[in-house]
């Protein structure tokens, strides 16, 4: 009678870290321009647009508003942070598509971390289902806001702003449901973005922004598995 | 370490059914102008605005951010209905002005029923956390999508669609969170605008419009405290 | 030299009832990325996005930009509550896609009523050609704000607030024209959304809804041909 | 039982040409973060927004929401193009404030012109009630897009495209109702805005623009009342 | 080092001068629904929307975010105002698509003129780079705001407000560099919509907007090439 | 005739790091509601709003809509970057507010960087005017877009992107004019935000985000000035 919150974490992640953010959908989106526009996942996309290419309306059903892909956690063990997002999206729920808003379940292991990140088109709303976590924005004048979450307690990220998650129970797991309001809000996480991208960044780019030496950018970017 | 979650029905509330969704907030809303802009919520509001006024942004501290005012269950036994929901809103979070969204929690005794109803301003996308739920919307062209949700499913209602949330268990209380795209999303109960209004709706009106006699309107009208 | 109103209802109607506000066109819709983007409506739209495909811009003519739709007062003898309401939308008038507006031609017959509903995505303002008519909105606190208007008022319904109109003329007909703020804005029709949806919403959920036994929601709902 | 329209001009007029249009109100606005947001025009604005500061809530009143203001014939006669704009705007229909649209009343003298204009912050759809009037507009690739309409035809101006309406009857007035999705559309005359502006434009700039010589652009400024 | 600035006109322009605008691309736009949506122009379009269809994210490379199409001086002899405009767009970097913006390089003869114009889908900032240049723009009510530009000055073009840009030096080319919030923001030019536009206005209707003679009309329109 | 651009730095900043961006000013704004809402910065604001709020209209002038600040050179010298911004804001230019954009002097000294960063409310399309510069974003997925421009490159940035701009020439500064589409778009510089933030970001969650050890984060720290 309760979502299901394992204490211990999982082993096999069937998409990879990178993946996580990226099945997600988005949102400050475009107003929708009929009641609904059940996204054509039924294969690769047709064609590419702003948003999705959708279905005859007269072919939605009850099932295309519906998913079951949040109801499992997530495996928090196939990253070295120890966290898992599983977001709403137009993949495993069509008709979400030009709603303008996405729901994500956020599973943090124990003392794990949903590192400092940010989403590029959502602002989000975080509510702390179970567990004790420390969660904190940066502003654009480096000002840091934090707070500690107990069960229950709800928490705004400012739109863009750059956030964490931090699980400050060393033996159970967090549970924490946000709302965002695009259907794809993407993610960039800071380290990775900075040490892992594909490419790789030069080497002096790094080095001058975290003014680090070199062999600091290389023996992080190889932490970071970059 | 969890939501609590009560099985029995609380007896006072501190507001009226009515005002539950007032106290809301709103969505698909301009998008911010800057970081953060918290809503003043010192007093009696200094003026109106499309929005609200903001404090000045030099004076933000983290319990701006941050609530518990969904960390509880809401009285589900002060109205006809069975149900009770919760909303971040810039009154209990004044960090969200600005942002578009908002969070509910929607609490739902046994048997009991969020009543038909739409959001003017705000798509919806709700996770079942405990509980056996049936929802459904209604579309412009009056087809039915409805689906039996069980803990963990979400369901996306399209943006101000007409919907219901069922509680089928006779024996637990249902929860249910909510995402909205706006910070002050509204919400228009159909039977309560038709037949509780204030002053009340013509007579002929609701006769004409429900297809009914006029003892019908009186009854019904009496039946919601109208 | 004026728009011919017809002071007795006209027999036949080409289309029901849950149609006349599905042919609709809408708005606070996303904003054109270019002049003007005529509706592909040579034949079953090609493929489906939000809002619709356009044809080559070289191939817009002035046809595209203008409709005769309105010019003719609408049956509102084929419904059982009087009225008639007829909209510019990309298949009447193809250029209006992504201009984000709609006009509407309400005729209401002596005594006639546009029964409660609401526009998903618009707000509304109407003024009265011909008339004597009583006009009302609910806002979500449900306070009715309720205005008699003689020809030539205006009135502004709010974004997605349940309205009426109604002709409190027992002889002549009664004509306003409505400009909304979407290419699409669509319409739930309070009742019918309700006792005549397909399929059928649970007898419960509206009994419990309305506070009205079982027999009631059988009744209303064969009244309203659900 | 019909808007009254005068065959004859009237005499004066308490605003100038120049004030018609600024009274305006405006479109594709900001969606609405409230039900409602009743402007404060009780006096001078306390202060300037964007948009306008409104009144509260608890104080909005039916009267709010409607406007007589479009009920009679405006004088075509004090200006030289023969027609005359009324809109709905904060100021005689506070309650349209952040609702996104307006509605004209556009009366045109016997072979009386709307002149050359675009619209800053809307489309327009246009709708003759009575009238035998020429409508067009140019794109932004100079292409003209041109149509004669009768009494109930409906034209669709794309947003900010300059465009024109002309009565080609020489004995009736012409009237068209259009809806603008701006709460403050705006509208700049091409003529006037040009030669008659103030301070005037340099007339180098003119004669440039228009490949006229000086004394051109002295007569044309003296004749528009530059 | 910096850009080519010619002092003299260059012959030969390998687009007219009406299509220098309309290359352009556009703004206030619907947000971004992905990270980026690189336009498909590798041949004629596979199909119309608003905006422009996508290729595959898979494909994009870093080539379709840049563009050399600004870096040189456009050819400012082969129209009669002595201006040129060149337009990022989708055409020469197609990784501008979906994010709302445009840059523009405006080169100006000495003497020469960008003549009265407006964009109905952007404001622009511009910034002289080298020059002495007069701007001002025409608001709503007629008002003129000008000003002297020297190198380095800024200045708002408030959205779809007649300007102009007039270029003080009689030796020297100007070079202007201007942003705009649309991917495709357009241009109307004054008089080339006026007395050039495709077919023809008809005279009556550039007499009476312009309080003009049939001669001055017809002389106009032969100097404008129309 | 031509911006400056000094070859060596200058020594002293009226203004720290931390404020360069913050005094800039934001896009994908709300429309505007009427021509122009003219910041008003005669002394503190008197209250905070979502933008600013504005002076009477008739008090505009055309220096409100003008600024020379982005002529001179920033100092490129007083951060250990190398590199300057200066934006167009309400403060400098107070006829920017309510339309949508920005326009960015970016000075970078010989080798200097514009360190890796993001706008949490804009997308910007960069000009080089002089220099040679490597520049890249990376994506939600972590892909790396890079490319080397020259004099006259331009290349865009979408939304909320990371991204940097680096000199290649280790002799002379580089100059880059940048549009963005936001009055205020803000930016977080990811070392900034992650090692300088006020308070200090906990160590833990530095050196799990980022994978290295305390040392690492008090050193990475010190050098940041944190």
């Amino acid at each position: 009678m309760k979502i299901a919150v394992s204490s211990t974490c999982s082993l096999f992640l069937t998409r990879t870290l990178f993946l996580i953010f990226l099945i997600a959908s988005a949102k400050p989106d475009p107003d929708p321009l009929q009641d609904y526009c059940v996204a054509d996942i039924s294969s690769t996309p047709p064609f590419f647009i702003n948003g999705s290419p959708c279905i005859d309306p007269k072919l939605a059903i009850s099932a295309h508003f519906v998913t079951s892909g949040l109801s499992k956690p997530g495996n928090t063990a196939d990253n070295p942070f120890g966290f898992n997002v599983t977001l709403t999206s137009i993949r495993n729920m069509p008709g979400v598509n030009t709603q303008g808003l996405a729901m994500a379940r956020v599973d943090i292991a124990p003392l794990g971390l949903v590192p400092l990140h940010w989403h590029p088109r959502a602002s989000e709303v975080a509510i702390v289902i179970q567990g004790n976590v420390l969660v904190g924005f940066v502003d654009t004048s480096n000002r840091l806001f934090m707070q500690q979450l107990r069960t229950g307690d709800s928490f705004v990220f400012p739109k863009a702003m750059m956030h964490f998650l931090f699980n400050l129970d060393s033996l159970n797991v967090a549970l924490v449901i946000s709302g965002l309001n695009s259907q794809n809000p993407g993610a960039e996480l800071v380290a990775l973005a900075s040490f892992s991208s594909n490419p790789a960044l030069p080497v002096e780019v790094l080095q001058r922004s975290f003014r680090i030496n070199e062999q600091d950018v290389l023996r992080i970017r190889k932490n970071l598995g970059g």
